[in-house]
């Protein structure tokens, strides 16, 4: 039986004369994008230039709605009620939405960005109004959510189309959480160290913690970073030994 | 025959903390609204706010994008390439669609807001590739248009549906453009005066400049202002002057 | 001997075509007007407006930084650190000072606005870090503290010049703190009745809580509310009471 | 006689998670920054960074204020009233001030950015009313104009102290005007081509056009820029060739 795996990853995150990361470059590698929709990166015209690009190269297009929140990258935690997070995301969706279909493209699948995401993986009732919000948009959008959490959660009591994510760069705690940054070991640098790990974690249907945990999860798509300098050797490397160990990488 | 006339009225024009206008009274009175998107006023919450009361009154929820220029009001003219007039317009108006359905409705209509509508109204071109954007996204709007200016040319050129405007409260030049407000009787203070003027033209299918000149127009809305204190007033007692003279009042 | 009294306000609170409040009747009863600089409120143009005002009428002008969160109208607690609260009341204060300079006047007071005056006044650490780059741009500027909380005690350790404040609508607790809005008496609506409670607290040198609790205290100013519809009405009607008790009434 | 020369750049021209150009490394070479004030670029955090580097490396720091349009970067010409032009100018100038106190520092000059500037070489009356504001807000500020042209002679009118500028890497019209970038020879690109004509004209007090054409005009700085990815190098081989002649590199 063939493996099969989406990548994504951020895209459009610069915003006015201000570039993030090298679009281009990533979307030869990954097959789907998350695109920033102008609350926290992006704003029209970065928006429109990114998904022009993603459908030349053929590269899903998903709605990245994120916290209004510029100055901090929609990085910082911010509360907001039921109620504003629904107007969030359906505003931010309804963006992208018309954007992609005005460059003859559409979006195919939503992930939260963020501190917005972080905040959704630890509450699944934060994350069922997000969700709810965007399936009232758009019912045939695939929630793309992090394997495990309360993402998860959130969209198998909705009932909706989801995607399992997990890190291409980062190592598990037992309970599917990420290990803090701070701690050695945290982030993986090399991809022959991650692609390994992926691959395992594909085989077996499962997170594989770093004590040697599993945690059995759909794992669907794993996201490569793309702010840093190394993020596209790092994309290609992993694409390149995932393929070579026969792993089809298709988008969602 | 009976004469139909839609009334159209800016709304949602608060920001965050800031109110204008007196959106719940005129949701009474009129049977469209033009919702501002968040670029020149506006914002996610407003927006829902505003489309739900629309719901319950029964009135016709249109886009009304503008520039990206929140202190200016949206009211300051801009200088746009092209490119940027599309993706400012199929944004916001995405924007807009999506709250409409996550709220339960449905945008009908777009009209342009301020300096862009000023400058599409002389520049066919600009009206065009506005136009032209919002009907990429959603080919079923109906444009609302300056009757007798660019704006319905390029309307008429693309090949669309669309509404011609008149303004309840504006005396029009010989070409159809607005009398300038400096002037004595530009701006119509009572309704038994507007009441009437509004008629003729509905009569006779023209719009009736100041001078008694008649320009052949399609007339199908009447715009109402939003943001005088007596805007109210003036629009319970022009509705009722027109419904008492036998016009059906109905939305697009 | 004479009892002193400065009435502070917020002002300025408008932003682009918004409008909040009756600055131009509130600063016939006032005697100090806290500004808003541009994050949570104001702009340039609205600061100078509202300080020319201020200066016509003798009203002193204090800056009134906040978050930066226009939306929000900087009433949402956000997490900064040191360096960014430093950076933020510097930024803020700086600009109220040069628009004053610039039209003919001079900022005497600093007050915190919203929710970073709340976080200020259940954390002390957080007050001296606001006050103290308030006080590393201005030396000479007076600091208004909520009586009573960290704030004052901030002021206290820091050694500069502060005024302490009361509100005067506010029923209080007896650490200082306010009664909860949501509480019956928690809000006095009557001039009549709050005009009594400030007489008292100003004989006594002291807070005094809805329980009789007396909390000693240094009480300059006294804080009216500017937002709401009776405003400018119960300011008037506390001034009178106070004038006709004898209190003299100058800014600080 | 020693020739001398202050040669400045743009800076702090990040905002929130963006950055642009190599502030740091050209600081190593520049003897006066014009640091962004929060309009058109930069933020409280980024300006405090950017200005302490500034003071470690003993460059003179600038405000330098800009249109607000951050997704535009003060590049785009906008309308705007000698009054809001005076607001504008005081309220960005103010938060420099103040941000630099706050670090230690002192805002020396002040240079016009972008749009405004451009605007205001060619506009002598709103080069006079910018340059008032600031003036009535600091009057021992140096003005930097670009020379020869309506912004020197709206100094040399207003009286205060000014240095002229020249601009590094571009040829001049006979009039002292750019050549538009679009002509071949309009942008200098190697230091060794640059050094020469910047030498001729401090040794003959004059722009030196391209047709060979002489403006006399006093000539006190040099503006290297900062936004391309070779400005640090040009930047260096400049400052290297100068000395090598024997110009005194030092800030205003």
């Amino acid at each position: 039986m063939t493996l099969t795996l989406d990548l994504n990853s951020d895209m459009g995150e610069g915003f006015g004369p201000w570039k993030m990361g090298d679009d281009a470059a990533l979307l030869d590698v990954i097959t789907s994008a998350n695109i920033a929709c102008g609350f926290h990166a992006g704003d029209p015209d970065v928006m429109a230039r990114t998904m022009r690009m993603a459908i030349e190269k053929g590269v899903g297009i998903g709605a990245h709605p994120g916290f209004d929140d510029l100055r901090g990258f929609g990085r910082r935690r911010l509360s907001r009620t039921p109620e504003e997070l629904r107007n969030l995301v359906a505003y931010q969706l309804g963006a992208a939405e018309a954007m992609a279909r005005a460059v003859g493209g559409k979006v195919r699948h939503l992930k939260l960005h963020g501190a917005l995401s972080n905040m959704a993986s630890e509450d699944e009732e934060m994350a069922r109004v997000c969700y709810d919000a965007a399936l009232s948009v758009n019912p045939d959008l695939v929630i793309m959510v992090l394997a495990g959490t309360a993402q998860q959660r959130a969209m198998q009591a909705l009932g909706g189309t989801w995607a399992g994510e997990i890190f291409a760069d980062r190592a598990y705690n037992d309970d599917a959480t990420l290990v803090d940054r701070s701690l050695p070991g945290a982030v993986l640098h090399e991809a022959d160290v991650a692609a390994p790990r992926i691959l395992s974690m594909l085989r077996e249907g499962a997170i594989i913690a770093e004590s040697g945990a599993r945690i059995e999860a759909k794992i669907d798509t794993c996201c490569l970073h793309s702010d840093t300098p190394e993020a596209v050797e790092m994309a290609r490397a992993l694409r390149s030994l995932l393929e070579g160990e026969g792993v089809a990488l298709k988008r969602l």
